[in-house]
């Protein structure tokens, strides 16, 4: 039986002594949270997750989510946890104050999210697609939309849905045919099919809110013809209470590799009414604000599936005797010696902890530049702020989830035979964190994202933003002696980083293909330097603990080693991204279509 | 529903225009294999595993093997697909004539059963396991035994397993605790648990061989006091016809990731009839037998699925029209381009392609020089041979399966969210995929094979003959401008795993953790090297062709872009591998237990 325990000295190093969050005490939010608080909160969300979700996890995984008669039972057990996440509170964590939120950090939010997401990941999106859900309807809704729905979103008693994909189109939105046609009473009639529609029908709330990308009849073709509009699944009566069942039906749960826990759905649309949101043909911009929050939120689920398996995998090479160290028992005591004496089980082991960590400082120091970038009373900060969450949500979502895969690939190895028994837990982080490389945006759609919108955005502003900031630090950190491994590796990432930008910036505008051909070698540049840059702010800060008077010296030595393998055997991985980018696209379109 | 082909016109070109199988016509099992002869039965292999095994394979995965009252059904289909197996004669074909067999050349073995894996790995894995046993009989049991057990296996009648692994014990078989106890009559009775038992129990044929690993009362405590035992299901009577059934019972089939078609039983062994196969005691010497063989056939199991899982993502980037190019629209007439037209989505097949078209060739080769090592008259060929074959084994297991599981997942992610749903079947062969890197030895432990066992073997003779058959090739490959792109790569391959080589010379005998630390990496480097002068081979060859008068020029050129894909974009890699041997083991060694 796998097992989950919620790394909270970590977050507290990362709050507490790498980003010193008490620095923004003054700022709205932030004034809601003193360290106090938030060691309270945290204490919290990890008993839920530990006590309430964990245990769910492979129930959820082997009973999966049951279609009858157009109603979707979710599995054993799920719809308590799901009381009791609503009973504290939880989906109001982050949420405005005006609609009953507590309006605390999304630093602090993606910390909550990691959590669930680690001891239960197809729990976790039933609230994560609310939040979705109402990210939209408050950026983009009307004042009595808010004011009807919001509450409900909030409190967690409704939940919420996002509708993009349907059969022939999931990338390339502008393809989409559900139609929706005006009404006299200002709603609207929706029709069509979507699919992949997560947390799509379920047992759980009393009333789920679908937000759909449709166009409006007579609207231009493409994604510029494209609406949003507001469905939900039991339409509103003048008071507010529950009225009538609207016109939208689960027509199948999908038999998924993983997430069964999860109600991923087909979702009829049969003149269903629905209510716009924002503007006509002015949907994809506000389905951009639910996907931008919505590609960090899965860019955690990475990180929460390699963090649950390397526990597992960890406490396994612990305890399985089997052969002895290449360098002489080690526990001579006993038949065999641990696995964990052997270099090549380390390598794996390691592998996944100094990522998990250092991908943890990426995602919560990015949620809180997203945080800065409305709460900051400073114009530069909030620029800064913008700029690096801009630039970086699809480096957070693409890096952590194809690392994260590949670090539960490597955790279920630790286990040997096993770990490809399902009993035994691994198997679901594997399957379970496939999914996060693809939805949202496949990783591919992310690092075209990153190639060909966020570096050329106001001229470049962001990444130069990104290795200035760099410099400062490197400038800073080179007078420390011992922070010299990390000064060299930092600072060798950040040539090859820059290096592939300016090689970009010289080939890709003649022949885009040169930064397709490069995208993803490049994004996972960005996101190795990008964690070499959060190692380094780590290992400064821990030498600093260990250069006072710190009680706890095993933590910050420990941490140290960590960054240190990072940056010693992960990092120079940037050198490979480089020389293939600069390769171009040249050998990928020699080829025909009848050639593959 | 996916599709399969199999790759006819790439073993003609290996076979014949790459190998030139044809200069071995004299020597025996080759001499039964003129090329005619050759094609013949590749394309009846082909239309075995296209029309008869794959359709039975997302059957298989959907069905499982059950279990009830001892006796465990395979999935609808499987009795009848292996009785036109047995009637065809296929688990004969590199079989010995004296049992039944039809002696040909294991290179045609390996591409049979590459075939037969792409189609269905799971239902390959029940002849796959009696070639096994087949093999530890041959090499091993007495006369009598031979005459009595092979020629059954041969004809497919019945089928084989091998049993090693235990609860406590798999790597480390020194521990395991199944008993034999001498009977007067010469036999043992064996008492025990074996779990992971691939084709443990199954109703395909009407005995079954199970060959035991087991530890003789009184017998030496660890390896050295391990028999190997013949168990059979059924006990023979006198005239050789099924008798009493033996103590041997299925306790259970296992709820695994993948690879639902073939049953992995924990068998009990209560006092059964065991016959001892070669010496007491000697039982590890008899296993390795059957497992070089085995790995083999693990290493081509992780190209089948690469190979399967590319041929349908190709099939679909070249169907599903999302977007347009990047340079503008490519099919104008169409609501938006085939996605084959994105670079990224050409990367991830291109991956694939060029990976299966090298490995391929490797595993060809690797089991020719197999054959070679019993077949060739001349001793200085059967030495190079026999090296080649020791030293490229693991290399083989672990570069395939690992590589082969990572292009699955890639052709999975070309899928978008359809490649998450399992009916479409890309999720099948990730998790199918995903075994082959476990058993038969964990990777880890091929990697280890390798660095500690088979670099060091007769002063490194080995490795010395491939680095002196690459200058060989590279001396006079040098020769021809065309090929350059080759040499280059090919000799910077080289000189990084010379490099990588002389540094565990000069590091890990004082420290063995500095051979376990690279230990990985170093496979990789060499699976790498290897490809890239398989790749710089088929490219003279294919260069070759092309300055003839060849026919079929484009099957030509095809093969030189994609060789041209390996050594540009994926040979780069060993620069990073040999960084990273170079760092030795201090990085992973300096973490206690308590740290992870």
């Amino acid at each position: 039986m796998p097992v989950y325990k919620a790394p909270l000295r970590e977050y507290r190093f990362l709050l507490h002594e790498t980003f010193n969050m008490s620095q923004y005490a003054a700022l709205p939010g932030f004034r809601d949270a003193p360290l106090d608080v938030v060691d309270a909160i945290l204490d919290e969300a990890a008993k839920l997750s530990e006590e309430v979700l964990q245990p769910l996890n492979q129930i959820g995984d082997r009973e999966g989510c049951k279609l009858e008669n157009g109603v979707v039972t979710t599995p054993k057990g799920f719809r308590e946890a799901y009381k009791t996440l609503v009973e504290g509170g939880w989906p109001a964590l982050v949420a405005d104050p005006a609609f009953g939120g507590q309006g605390l950090p999304n630093a602090l939010g993606v910390i909550f999210n990691e959590m669930v997401s680690s001891a239960n990941m197809a729990f976790g999106m039933y609230p994560g697609l609310s939040h979705g859900a109402y990210s939209a309807l408050l950026h983009h809704g009307t004042e009595e939309q808010k004011k009807t729905y919001l509450p409900k979103l909030v409190s967690g008693e409704w939940t919420g849905t996002m509708n993009l994909t349907e059969p022939h189109c999931g990338t390339d939105l502008g393809l989409l045919r559900t139609k929706a046609v005006p009404q006299a009473d200002g709603s609207y009639r929706i029709t069509g099919t979507k699919i992949f529609i997560s947390a799509g029908e379920h047992d759980l709330a009393d009333n789920i809110l679908h937000l759909v990308l449709a166009r409006v009849e007579g609207a231009p073709q493409g994604i510029k013809g494209i609406s949003l509009f507001l469905v939900p699944k039991y339409l509103l009566k003048d008071d507010g209470s529950l009225g009538a069942r609207n016109g939208v039906s689960c027509g199948a749960v999908e038999n998924k590799m993983g997430i069964h826990g999860n109600a991923t759905c087909v979702l009829n649309y049969d003149e269903a009414t629905g209510f716009l949101v924002g503007e006509e043909n002015k949907g994809m911009r506000a389905m951009f604000t639910m996907m931008n929050e919505a590609r960090l939120g899965v860019g955690l689920q990475g990180l929460s599936q390699s963090e649950a398996a390397y526990q597992n995998a960890a406490a396994y090479a612990k305890e399985r005797l089997q052969g002895r160290s290449l360098t002489g028992p080690k526990a001579a005591d006993k038949p065999a010696d641990p696995i964990l004496v052997h270099p090549d089980v380390r390598r794996m082991l390691l592998n996944a902890k100094a990522f998990n960590e250092g991908a943890r400082a990426l995602l919560v120091w990015t949620a809180l530049q997203g945080d800065l970038s409305h709460a900051s009373d400073d114009a530069t900060v909030r620029e800064f702020a913008d700029d690096m969450m801009a630039l970086l949500t699809p480096v957070v979502k693409a890096h952590l989830t194809d690392r994260g895969f590949a670090n539960a690939v490597e955790a279920q190895q630790v286990y040997g035979g096993h770990g490809y028994i399902e009993e035994n837990g691994l198997a679901q982080f594997v399957r379970d964190a496939r999914i996060a490389m693809i939805y949202e945006g496949a990783n591919g759609i992310q690092a075209l994202d990153l190639v060909g919108r966020k570096l050329a955005a106001n001229g470049g502003r962001a990444v130069f933003a990104f290795f200035k900031r760099v410099d400062d630090f490197l400038a800073e950190a080179g007078k420390t002696e011992k922070l010299a491994p990390f000064v060299v590796a930092l600072s060798a990432a950040r040539k090859d980083l820059e290096a592939a930008t300016m090689w970009f910036m010289e080939n890709a505008l003649q022949n885009p293909d040169n930064a397709g051909a490069g995208s993803t070698d490049y994004l996972h540049l960005f996101g190795v330097t990008a964690v070499t840059f959060m190692w380094s702010l780590m290992a400064k800060a821990a030498l600093e603990k260990l250069d006072g008077a710190a009680e706890d010296k095993s933590f910050y030595e420990t941490k140290l080693k960590t960054g240190l393998y990072y940056v010693e055997r992960v990092a120079p991985e940037t050198a490979l991204y480089l020389a293939r980018i600069r390769i171009g696209a040249a050998p990928l379109m020699a080829f025909g279509a009848d050639e593959f």
